[in-house]
């Protein structure tokens, strides 16, 4: 059984939970066997004193069958 | 005053908030006086192409009375 | 163009996110052009076995014009 | 020449070089020009006190044409 | 479910995998449920321009009921 | 929006500059939306006492449609 | 004497260099004193799959007398 | 032989090296056969301006015969 | 409430623990609310064989109103 | 006493223990006491899909009577 | 075959290119078979808000045959 | 002008300071011309619940004429 490990970033305009959920649901989109994520980041896009866009670096692995 | 760091790792099937509330009620069950937590890492389980584990790494500190 | 980063602790009895918005908040009284924010470091202290403040290291970038 | 790098966890159920080995035999399936790999983390699941799994996380090499 | 991590050191006269194995059997003389280990680091005392000793850092995961 | 990140070494026998340029053009060739890059590490072969091969180590940050 | 450092991040459609240079030429505007910097990440923005602005992330110190 | 490390915090009005001093003494009433301490860190709190309580973070490591 | 944090270098010519309180005395003359600090890394320069300066970074914490 | 450390990398064909042992015997023919080593790093040359070299990054610590 | 790696420190008036090249040439003075470097600091010191030497933190790695 | 860096560790019964002094008189016995160091652990060995040796990794660096 071989893992393989890809890096994405995720985005939502409300929170960070929901960016990182934007990540996996690409990621499953076009992989069958997600095991799980690391979030190694989070940082934010701030306009006009608020912040418009969270986002959240993540580690996403996933079975090599 | 001594302080001593225990590091536990929290889980939640909601989100990672609760699962650093779930270690530091674990900690406290045992430990009278808690003075902080930091968390060192943000992880969780996949299934079927959803979050089904929020899982938090937490150093705990507490007094050494 | 040049951008300069700060370092801040924002601190919320509630949750991380609103610890970091506080902190985007106390900013932007002072700096007009605040483009992003990463967060370092996640704490909290905890009082009688609950955590009683959120506290988040955020870097703050703004433009320098 | 440039060279791309991805990152895969090998794993096995007797040691860590078996572990490596294992996924320098699946990234050799689909890439014709492996050049090296750097072995970043040593991790092992436990069952009944023993190790069950040795696993490698391993940073793959190879040509890109 | 909460995970409690601790820092062992295991030695041995012959590998690193044995130094391994030693901090994992220590631990599960008193520690019914271990989940995993990570080895942070590998050193060895040498005698006689010779290695005399190998040691291993290792993280031991382990449920708290 | 979801990116994905993916690493490169890029190689030149000039600089270190257009050993980054040429990770960038050869990640561009099969992708259409690169946003940016990150040079993580610089090294460099030696032959016969002079730098032979400048390599930079790149991250390159790209739009997953 | 006490020295206080800084972090800035200066551009450059050209080269890091430049993207350093600029940098410290915006901090020399309002501090007399500078003594030297230290250059810790190297990154560009992509347009049309080429650089587009050079950026180095730059510490600043300078003396406070 | 088997050693394990714990991570204590201990303080001084005085300077740093007491701070590690205590943590030593707080760790040596429980514990027999301390081997060694590394410091993690150095921190102080400030009261009025003046250095009021010093802090060393201290991993300490100890045979479990 | 917001706390900032600023990095500066404390010197001395006779230890490290007086580098650190030229610097914490430094930002009390600007700034009211010092917290606490943290030194992340001691360097000295050397002059006919002797330590002839100690340098402290250290990181100052203070209130923002 | 005191101890300097140098940095060595060790190869083998067969595996990174032996590798480890070559940088120790290579350093033990001019260096009389060493008191130890630590492996930073374990890389491995691909050639034909297979393990060619094991690479063992080496820092060595001997006395300076 | 073992590899040596020394760490030097590359300066230059105009830039960090030179500032490497002079450490390479430096070491290939007494050492015949250099294989390669990295660059782990870039760093200048600055006279009269302008850059007047530019330094390089250098890993050198060479065969010792 | 290159500068070269060692790596050595001190030790002293007393304390830090005198750890490091060790290291610098040691160094300067061979060395004529040393520019700095900087201090990148603290240890120390416990004997009967006591420090019996401080011991102090430290950077030295020097002039190659």
């Amino acid at each position: 059984m071989v893992v393989k490990v890809i890096e994405l970033v995720g985005t939502s305009p409300n929170n960070w939970t929901e960016a990182v959920d934007e990540a996996v649901m690409e990621a499953s989109k076009t992989l069958d066997h997600i095991l799980g994520v690391e979030v190694t980041n989070f940082t934010a896009n701030i306009d006009d004193g608020r912040i418009a866009e969270y986002k959240a670096d993540v580690k996403v692995a996933f079975h090599v069958h």
